[in-house]
Parts: structure tokens; C-alpha cells; sequence
């Protein structure tokens, strides 16, 4: 994708609060932003963290033109001065952040940004789109792909996206959760995700008949001949002259009917039938692929229940726009601001006490057991040190009498230095190894946090400290 | 928007397909695709079609550079004949359409593409992309607009939105739908969109206490004073803080309380206390706004089952994902190919009878009784004349003894030139006019077609010459 100028990409409010911020001199003010979320789409026990790389790119590039400041200053709201300060902008702030492929579990932060309150509420609207969005089709995809069981999983969804970018960004973030590859030519072009594709039943229906159309798409692709059988009758006419082709054509030139699509009908049952008559005819190599609104839970009916002969599937619209819960949740919440003496710790109170914001400048870290599974994540404040060498007692911050003391245990720091004082202190690694990060830490969750039905609610603990930092303060907050 | 490079954005079908024609000798062969879909969106009775300037937008810029030429021969799949087609490629085929802001309905072409079968492949996935994705925010913006009966409607959604894109050309969309403004400020800036906004909780909870942050937005905006008061406690906090700001800051500047926001709680519960407690002040003017994951039901309930105290509503997730139901089915299918005798039409038959096409070369009439109401859709060959002076016979095309002979009606034809032979003879209206256009549009809709539950299905039809063609082809594949 080409530069996108996307700075007056906010919520207006950004800017009304930044003005605001502006004209009563608190435009040093330090603040603390954490970017987290409540819940898990589809019920899930888990998300997969994805769209950082977009967002320092966004960062990186975050400017005011003097066509965008005209704009601003028609509005009639704006300090001069204010929009004097956005002309000279420098991203000057912190960004702490998971990496990309990570899994990511409910009311934590998984992103943090640390600088003045100006530059944090700029810069919301674009991190939360980007993250909410890669972050919700990242998720999704590995669902799909688990239930697939080792069997292809391509995203196939570009004509159902939400505009041009749902597309691409969709497919990369298809492609960090695990998919083997897109539809989507601009995908490969730009990210090098792999592109494949064949035949529409247009295709088909623009020759007199189905085996002209096969057999011409055979003599221009011999070594990739995948024909899509389903355009007039899967079992009667497809796959007979996709045999037929195979023998007349093919096999004379060495070569192999590599595959057939069906794209309609009883899925089940007609790859049942399909391979059967494959396997008599020899074609045991051929693989069968199958797409129409595909997602989880039909997949995993196909494998697993109907024991359908499927080698591959192609999801559209199921994956690219997460059809089942199209909304990924990302939330923005100050979480500190510093005055003279330092950094207050602020809270967001609500009376649903699972709304209620966990103040403070924090971290995370991942507690890992002796076999490398992730047993819980403990939020705490971002200098607290967690020695290794110790037990530590995790306890549930809602019920602190549920308590487990572990011991030989490892943690790791989950967010990391993205942006330090406005510098890039962090080089993006390629997209193919987010993508191996993501499945490899994928199989340090337990499988009852993967599974689709009821998975087990992964532990997100506080320190000691942060607890009661976050008990103090609602409790002040009550006695007001 | 800056200029797009969107030309490789096709799946890459639509590439193999070409080439396989290119190498056939057929590149010239002209061919009629329909865009069309199968069914409204969350069971409604209509959708409202848009994304055509963007379409168009598109097809203007539609050329390969070098490097996306060295991507594809990279591919090692296309022939260099080909590549130096696409090289020098030039648009030439029609495009008809119906107008943005249109009521369309199931299975009726909304768009045709005819032209050489390359062309037309091309650009299916952008033109299906841009029509599934605008349509489908618009259709959804409208729903909402009618159960508010007559209160503001606010598209709040970019940060949950399916990326950049899908936030400003979703607001764009919704806007036609019908919404008064937007938060997202890009789409105000490049599209006029009336952009609105005035704080977070961050703000409030920036200061130290919420009559200081109160104080220092009235001070910074007297005239558009809209204060936040569900940060700590809507009724023993919020209100009284806002109407304190309103006496002792507003009132002795002559300004007066604009506006409040409630974004959690019980909405109907707060609003009815907060109108009580602004009323009881004197301040009878200042409106109030509620938001949180509103959507067409919520609001319907807000308004007329619980009559809730609400002048405006902002409108999130479900509006810029279109949640409950987040894709538009819409799918483009081969209606005809010219062959040295003329065009032959193309079915695509199937077990489903509602999934087989309707052959041909298509015009779309609406039909319109005496009080300009719209009665049925009747799909006829493209130079079939309707002669309103003479009674014509509806009938249904699934059950043909359903009949109705109408007099004293007008047609409109519905699908207009777009492109003659890769020329631009459409003038787009300004966006204000599609939204005027498509509101009056929905006046013609009979109540019965607009409601949300188990709506009137508007007819569909084909003229006599359509449906015997299409029995005729129907009742050949079956011989065969």
C-alpha cells in the first residue's frame, strides 16, 4: 500500500480534548494509556495479538499538512497556537507493546502509551482500528485453523471485506493466525502472502461446456490443474470431466489433475463420493477443496463429525469479516497521569466492578510452569521485579482467597519498548516470523484454553501491590 | 483519500481466469455479468445500494505498473503476451447501475459489467468489495435512523471499524443511510461529513475532580458545552456537576448547558432521571445523548417501548461492522456471452432453485402506482419496452398463477449507463444529494417493506420474455 496520510483519521473528540488540554497549558502533562479489552470474541479463551506493525508505520508517519490544518481551523474551534502545535508535531511519547502473534487475554494491557496527554489522545483512534482489526481476524483465524487439523485453510474473503483494507490487512492478519494463503493478489504483491486462486464458475459457464472449460484451463495450467466441479452437477457431470480431462489431456503430458474445488452442495457428502470416485480412477494424489461460508464450527463438523475427504478449505466471509462477533473490543483508558510529585494512578469506576480500569503504570508477565505452558498473566506495576527463584503467590483479584503458590515457575516481560521518547526502538520482524511466533506460542496455552466450547478462563492476576493500589483507590472514591 | 494503487486488490482467480482467455484467443469475446444479491441483511424487506462512486473512482485509475507486472511474471503463470495486455490496458466495456441512495432487493441486477470477459474479470472483486461493503453500512445506518424517529443519529464507530477504509467509506455509507454526523474526522475533512465530538472520560479523569474537567470545557467552549457525566455517577455526581458548570460558568456569559452524555448504565432509567433533573434547573433546552453499543432494536426499544428522555443517539460497533449480521452478500454472475451470433445467455443452474440465475442481458423497472409508491421490481431483457399506457401482468416467477394485472401505474428504469465502452457519462452527485435522494427513495417504500420484523417481501419479478427464456434453459440443462 502506498503512504497513507491518515493523521485526521480520530474521533473529533481527540482534537476537541487536545485543544482543550492545549489552551489550559497541560500539554506536558504525562499521561499513561493502557489499550486493552474485556472479552474474548465467540466466547473464545483467547485472542491473538496483531496490527503493531501498521501502527508504528501510522506513528511514524503522523504529521499535519497545511490543507488538514485548513481544515481544522475552518471548524472554528482551534486555538491557533493549537494548531501552531500541530503544524510542528513530533511524536514525541512512549509505546510499550506486546509483539504481534501473542497471545492476548482479557483486561490486560496490551499496549501502553506513555507521553504527553496530547500526543496519547491523538493517536487513540488509529490504534484502536488497527488493533481491534487485525487483533479480532488474527483470532479468528486460528480457530479456523485448529479445527482444520492440519488441513490447508485459505482466506478466500476478499469481496466480502469491509472496504479495500479490511481486505489486505484482513488477509495479513488471516495469514499471522495461521491461514497458508489468500486469494488476495495485493496481499501477495505487498506482503507476500501467498496468493492462489484458479477458476469462477464463470470461468465454466463461458465455454459451450463444462469439459471444454476444464480441458482449457488444463492446457494453460498443466501443472496447476485445480477444476471446480460444482457448476452444473457435482457427481453427474464435474467430477467426470475433470477425470476425463485428467486422462485426455493430463496424463499424456505427464501430468497430474492436482485438485478439484466444490464450492455448493452437501459438502459432506459429496467429497465422500468425490474421493471414492477419484481413488477408482487412480487419482489418489487429486485433493479436494471445498469452500462456501465456511468457519469453525462447520469445519469442524466436516473433520471431525462427518469425517468428510476434504484436503482443503477455503473460508470468505466467516474469516474476513468474523461474521459470528465482527467486533473486537479494544478499549483506551488513562491509567495514570503525572503532576508535580509524580505519576497519580487513576481509575475509570463503574458499578460493574469488571468495568472498573486497573490504575497505574503497569507490566505483564507471563508465568510459565515447568513444560513452558502459560499458567497466568499478573498484572503489575512497571518496576515491580519478579524473582524467579521464589514462589509467588497468584491469587484472583476478584476472589483474593482463591491462591496458588507456585514455584518453579519462569515469567517474561510481555510488553516491550516499541517507541522510547518518540524513536522506533524496535524493528518489526518479517511477516512469516510472526506468523511461526504465533503458532509456536500458541502451543503454550493448555488445549482447555484453545478449545471453542467453554474454554477455560486463563488466569489475569495483579501483583500484591497493584491490588491494593487499585482497592485504595476505589475505596477513596467511595468515601467521596 | 490520497490515490490508491488498487489494481492487483482482485482475487487471483480473476488472473488465471484472464490469462486462460487471453491464450484462448478470446480476449475479445464480450461478455454480461450481473452484480446482484440473495438476501437483505438481518431479515429486513430492502437494502439501500451505495459504493458506486468509489467503483467508478476505481475503474478510472485501472492500469499495472511495472512492478506489479514483475510481481505477476514472478508467478511464472502468465503469458507475456498477456502481461503486455495488462500493460496496456485500457478500460472499454459498459457499466450500468442503479443510482446510490436506491432501495434494491434480492435478485435483481444492481450492476452490469459488460464488456470483453478479461474487463469484466478484473474488476469483479473491487466493484463486489465496494458495493457489499458501502451497501451494507448504509442499508444499517437506515434502520437505525427510522426506529429514532426523528432524533439524531451519530456514527461513532472508527475505532472498532475493519480498519481505515471501513472507517471513513463505512461513515460515507452511513451518512447516506441517513446519520446526522460522524466522529471520524478524516471523513468530515475529505468528505463533509459533519463531524462532531467533545470528550472521553480521559479528559474528566485527567483532572482531579470532575467539576474542574466540566469547568475547563465550558471554559474552552462555551458554545458547544456537551459534558460527559457518566465518568463516576450519573445521578449523584455527573448531572449536578453539569449543572453547576451550567450557573456558575455558562449562564453569566449569556451561554447556555448544551448538552450531556451518558454512555453505560440504564439508559432509559438515567435519561428519564436526567431530563427530571435538568427540567426541575431550568434547563429544558439542553439535550441529552446516550451511546453504548446501540444499535436498531436497542433504540427502538429506547424510544417506544421504554420512552426514554433521548435527543440523540451516537452509534458505534453496530452500525460501522453492521454486527448482528456483518455481511452483504452481494455476487457477480456471468448473465451472457456473445458468440458470432449474438449474445448467448448463461444460466447457472442449481439444486437450489433460488441459486439458479437469470440469463440474459438485463434491464431492472420499478414499478410505481398512482400514489408513487413502489409495487414491484420487474426484471426484463435489456430493450423490452414497458408501454404505461397499457395495463401489464405481474406475476410471480417461482409461483406463476400469482398474478396481478396493473393499470394506472409509471416505470422507472432503473439501471442507467455508467461507462459506454470504458467512457465516464455519469455525473456523481454530491454526497448531500445522494442522501437526500436516498431518503426520499425510501418514502416510496410501502411502511410494510421498512420494518425490521418479517417485513413485506417486495416482488421481484421477471417479464413473460425473461421467464420463458429462463425456463427454456432451465428445461435444456435438464434434457441434457
Amino acid at each position: 500500500m502506498e503512504k497513507r496520510k491518515l493523521s485526521l483519521l480520530l474521533d473529533f473528540y481527540e482534537l476537541t480534548m487536545s485543544n482543550g488540554y492545549f489552551k489550559d497549558g497541560r500539554q506536558n502533562d504525562i499521561a499513561v494509556f493502557d489499550v486493552f479489552f474485556r472479552s474474548v470474541p465467540d466466547g473464545g479463551g483467547y485472542a491473538v495479538f496483531a496490527g503493531l506493525e501498521q501502527v508504528i508505520s501510522y506513528i511514524k508517519d503522523l504529521s499535519f499538512t497545511k490543507e488538514e490544518l485548513d481544515y481544522l481551523k475552518s471548524k472554528e474551534m482551534f486555538d491557533d497556537k493549537f494548531l501552531q502545535y500541530l503544524k510542528n508535531f513530533k511524536f514525541t511519547a512512549d509505546l510499550y507493546s506486546m509483539e504481534e502473534g501473542t497471545p492476548i487475554f482479557p483486561n490486560e494491557p496490551i499496549m501502553i502509551v506513555k507521553g504527553p496527554i496530547i500526543e496519547c489522545q491523538l493517536i487513540e483512534t488509529v490504534i484502536l482500528l488497527t488493533i481491534n482489526h487485525q487483533s479480532l481476524i488474527a483470532t479468528k483465524a486460528t480457530r479456523m485453523v485448529k479445527e482444520a487439523k492440519g488441513r490447508t485453510v485459505m482466506e478466500f474473503g476478499a469481496r466480502r471485506a469491509h472496504g479495500y483494507d479490511a481486505s489486505i490487512y484482513g488477509a495479513r492478519a488471516a495469514y499471522i493466525g495461521g491461514v497458508n494463503g489468500t486469494s488476495n493478489t495485493y496481499a501477495d504483491f505487498k506482503y507476500r502472502i501467498p496468493a492462489m486462486g484458479t477458476m469462477a464458475h464463470s470461468y465454466i459457464q463461458s465455454f459451450d461446456d463444462e469439459y471444454e472449460a476444464f480441458k482449457s484451463y488444463a492446457l494453460n495450467y498443466p501443472d496447476q490443474t485445480v477444476l471446480l466441479i460444482d457448476t452444473y452437477d457435482t457427481l453427474n457431470s464435474g467430477i467426470l470431466n475433470a477425470i476425463k480431462v485428467h486422462n485426455e489431456i493430463l496424463k499424456p503430458k505427464g501430468k497430474y489433475l492436482k485438485g478439484v474445488r466444490i464450492d455448493s452442495g452437501d459438502l459432506a457428502y459429496l467429497t465422500k463420493k468425490v474421493r471414492e470416485v477419484l481413488d477408482e480412477n487412480g487419482l489418489t494424489e487429486t485433493k479436494i477443496t471445498v469452500s462456501n461460508s465456511l468457519d469453525e464450527y462447520l469445519i469442524r463438523d466436516l473433520v471431525t463429525v462427518q469425517e468428510a475427504k476434504i484436503d482443503s478449505f477455503g473460508v470468505g466471509e466467516r474469516l474476513i469479516t468474523a461474521r459470528s462477533e465482527a467486533v473486537f473490543g479494544g478499549v483506551y483508558k488513562l491509567a495514570a497521569i503525572k503532576k508535580d510529585l509524580g505519576f497519580v494512578p487513576k481509575i475509570k469506576i463503574s458499578n460493574n466492578a469488571a468495568k472498573t480500569t486497573t490504575p497505574g503504570f503497569k507490566q505483564v508477565y507471563r508465568f510459565y510452569d515447568e513444560d513452558s505452558k502459560a499458567i497466568a498473566d499478573v498484572l503489575t506495576l512497571y518496576d515491580e521485579v519478579i524473582n524467579e527463584n521464589e514462589p509467588y503467590l497468584l491469587f484472583d483479584p476478584t476472589y483474593p482467597w482463591k491462591q496458588k503458590l507456585v514455584s518453579n515457575y519462569t515469567v517474561k516481560k510481555m510488553l516491550i519498548p516499541i517507541f522510547e521518547e518518540g524513536k522506533l526502538v524496535y524493528k518489526t520482524p518479517c511477516l512469516d516470523d510472526i506468523r511461526v511466533y504465533a503458532k509456536k506460542e500458541l502451543t503454550t496455552l493448555w488445549k482447555e484454553v484453545l478449545r471453542l466450547e467453554r474454554p477455560h478462563q486463563y488466569y489475569v492476576d495483579l501483583s500484591q501491590k497493584l491490588w491494593t493500589l487499585k482497592e485504595t483507590l476505589t475505596a477513596n472514591y467511595r468515601k467521596k
